[in-house]
């Protein structure tokens, strides 16, 4: 795929899409002369007000450069080296951030087995012990992912589970939010009620997977947990000196609902591929379609006359199970050129 | 200032200017599909290749997003956390890095007294003990700054001086080249004739303060130490997932040698900028003027005014001196306008 | 039992007993005057020759204050913060140290699952994916335990097998033997042909679990691994200043085989215990006993009136099952005196 | 030296001396069973309670292996990675743990010249600066050595100005006290007059250099701080699993004294060695002898004639400075013999 045509989209992931016209046109509009830097300038302030407008008056927020950092810092101020953080086996933190989280941190991560990429109180609860014995490793913190890396979404509901019992045994809520305005849009709810209404209390709200170059906000719920966090947020190698153009970039998101169209986008794009993919003899949905993302086994034998039509991942090689992922800019005709391509090749008809 | 008005320039940093048209002109060039994400698509390996040219066939190149993510990383190559690095007690790594090397690398940072921002042997050499000592860091590599934090330039054969020495006591030599592009363009050398060819085994080629959003490039002049770059940028949170906005950044720097051309006209308004500030009574300056700073002693009592005409930061409170930086859109017309200005405050002329 | 009468001994743990009286008149034996310290001494120069006896002239050993500490600097020199260490779900690293792999080495462990607490190149190889994805923390060392935690042995030949897969796929082999010499004495074999002799490169020694007060050996088979483990054990707080009396201790463990002998007899202890458990109706044994661990299945409602009899640890909560420690001072008549006191507990009879 | 009559006493330091006959004592006297692992026996909880006796009944204190293990975990709880604790430029912490501060609290150590090892308000405040600047390392915590690592004594005024200016600016005060005994004993006070009551936080209190084979305690004025120290000393590889050895040798130090015995003598033998010593024409002493150390400058032609007799270290090269350190089992005899010695090199007579 590394040669192919750049003009073409695929579904190996949101983060092969390009960036939003929209992104692209706000970089322009703040470039405009100078104004301080390390994010003290006024652009910045004010996308910092818009995003508490969503998140809530009394959230802090923090624009950073990638949501790995965005994960790892905030979960800096969730977890001494001595803690850990429980999170779901399948959680981006665990598979593939490169131990940064341990390196960072400092602290273990105790994973929760998962077959949908959720993890509930039973699950949790498991690493709930020794608490006190200075030989183990103490709880400190959950962490979700939402939507979760397979795609499905947890509800308020189940939110508010998982951070109730948290707070019972004295844990905090970590969200990785990367997809967040997937299950947003899926749910057709706002941001804040699948994060701080529900009981999160630090989240990473993604916004390079949903149309933008880079960027990633870092919102605090709980304010106490934010004092530090702009030297974690310099010493993390996260602080970006011409902040105004990360500003810009969440400011394009915000306006008109840009961030809710394009999710909503992806994930209709999603269900389409998805129903189209069901329909055809020989594939196996294994998870719920409930952002942007289809998980199928396929015929082992195409998938690589298939991945000629368009690129995806094959996520668990030992059963042939696949990932696509829809994008901003993904077109139904994408999707149905696809599902057409794959009928004929995995049916012959 | 945070209040100013966004259309003016300023002298506070070259962090404070915008973005070179060109430059942005490059992002919207690249956003034309989808391509592999993280740094396996085309774009970036041409980006690769064309920053090839200019450091040697040989050099290893990583992008990375920030400044102190290059510095930071590309020291981590040269340093366990039972070595010291040494470098300038003005160094950025040292001053103004928020501890970032010592939390990521965990090692010591050794400083040397400097009155310009320069180090040479004799200053090194006073770190050079204890070889062979458990209780001791063990001294691994040398720092500098090119140009320096105070504007100057090492001139090839300093380079070299340092490189041959810090060879002949086994260390590696890393370059914080933020404003490489200056001091080249101060010389009238090639890039790689003030890094790879006068002994430098690892640099950060800055691109953020020459115009770009976002972006810097570590440079493996040594191939070897490049070897697990990869999962370090990665878990050091310096992986862009988009990856090719920031190639197309270097892109337009290395088109038709912007950024020369760039840093070339910034280092000639701090020349005029000096020649105009040495001309006031009343004002010392304190440094060379070689790449795009100027440094300078002011009347205390002027400051705030001055100010009010155009930002600038005061580095040594205790003597007043003031650090005037000017960036590739800074306009003759800025610098004569603040130089009038200041010729009227101060001497009332 | 905090308050328990001092004078008697427990099933609790090799932690639990005191020292070997030949061990506290070996340091007195050295307590001689002045020596150079930081291990710079003839007394300890003399140790590590007659280590070297035991291990082989090429190894490199170095002395410690604890086991975790061992454990700790040995993956120091096997995983670089990028890289994982495989190890057993059941290890001590992983579930017994507070995080302290994760902390001083900052990368990732994953875990094994185990019934017996050894591991095997089937299980092994679930980790070994993603080589080259920077994403992921990349495999470096296999870390297993002799004797296992379980108080089971693997044999030679286990051992032989694992390194060679271990080898094959790029990675180190690490062995936590703090109770290397329960092992040795089960299989019959000398301490080497279990450790460096089946392919183990970085070894912990244990000393103090079997009647030293505090000391453990790292053992480099792979000399090069030891480069730098002088600095790492100063940096890691692991050199004793007054390294004689460390140096002590293992020599009476060498002297006339102490160490052979207190591990065969705990091993016997550990033995007749578990013939004792074994006859009790309503006891059931859970794994092997090899080493000097007995693993139990005890009637929920008699664990407190038998740790009344002698103190033990109850291991699985969820199942009822305990772990018996005998330790070199464990006598046949603690033993069967806790036996029938199970027996008429349990049995009433 | 390395081959040294093992019998002999030197001048080299006082970890060169062997252990007192009464702490030897006191481990076969705990010797007695089995007791509880990890610190929660009774002899244990015996010590604590004799040591909050001296240092007052709300210290939490913790015994850990090594002097810079108390040092670098008490540190740990006075600062976070993107804090600074300033400290004297020759601080044990800074000068002769090989970077351990650095690497496991993670942040900077801000050093603060001084020609006698001391340092004071005015030496502070030069890194009181850029408080709230995300750019700069945050200072949290001034760390002092009692007696200093050039044998001078801080009187309690000293620490009382030192402690209010450090709580004045919001910053913690942490005391190395390897020495704190040989402090006291010149002043004539008690362990606690210039420790908690003289404002400072954390101390480590030594006992290795006093006597005991191996053996710290952290001692924490401000329980608070104390709260997760359990984990961050298992954590840190400082846990001893059989803690009655080392409870055992702090309560022979306190048995009738011995502590200030044993730190008196060192002193009285470190005072009559500089006396001696002052009387040589050719001999200069370059700082005051108050506490165990004496430092002096010799004819440099005749060093190695004079470690013949006895060894000592040579401190400063560069000025021929060499550093005196007298032991618990120092004799007078020692002392004038190496005098009469010296002179008879020296001058010939």
């Amino acid at each position: 795929m590394h040669s192919a045509d750049r003009a073409r989209r695929h579904f190996s992931s949101d983060n092969w899409s390009g960036v939003h016209p929209e992104v692209l046109a706000a970089l322009a509009a703040v470039n405009t002369g100078h104004v301080p830097s390390y994010g003290h300038d006024t652009y910045t302030a004010a996308t910092i007000a818009r995003l508490r407008d969503v998140f809530g008056d009394r959230a802090e927020i923090f624009l950073v450069f990638s949501g790995t950092g965005a994960n790892v810092l905030g979960l800096q101020t969730l977890a001494m080296p001595f803690n850990t953080v429980i999170c779901a086996e399948t959680a981006h933190i665990y598979t593939s951030e490169c131990g940064a989280p341990e390196k960072h941190v400092g602290c273990k991560l105790s994973p929760v087995p998962t077959r949908d990429g959720k993890i509930d109180p039973d699950g949790i609860a498991k690493h709930l012990h020794d608490f006190g014995n200075d030989h183990h490793v103490q709880p400190s913190a959950v962490s979700i992912s939402q939507a979760t890396e397979y795609g499905t979404v947890y509800s308020p509901d189940e939110i508010r589970v998982i951070s109730a019992f948290a707070r019972e045994h004295g844990l905090k809520v970590h969200m990785d939010g990367a997809r967040l305005a997937n299950a947003a849009a899926h749910l057709g709810v706002s941001l804040r009620e699948i994060s701080g209404d529900a009981g999160v209390d630090v989240l990473t709200f993604g916004g390079t997977k949903n149309g933008m170059i880079a960027g990633e906000a870092v919102v605090f719920f709980d304010a106490e947990l934010a004092r530090n966090f702009a030297y974690r947020r310099m010493q993390g190698m996260q602080l970006s000196s011409k902040m105004r153009f990360i500003a810009a970039q969440f400011d394009a998101l915000l306006d008109n609902d840009l961030w809710l169209k394009s999710a909503a986008h992806s994930n209709r794009m999603a269900g389409i591929l998805a129903d189209g993919l069901r329909s055809i003899d020989g594939i196996q949905l294994t998870q719920k379609v409930q952002a942007n993302e289809v998980f199928a086994i396929l015929p082992r034998e195409h998938i690589a006359a298939l991945q000629e039509h368009a690129a995806f991942q094959v996520w668990t090689e030992s059963i042939s199970e696949a990932r696509f992922v829809a994008s901003f800019d993904t077109t139904e005709q994408d999707v149905r050129s696809f599902v057409e391509s794959a009928r004929a090749t995995i049916t012959g008809v």
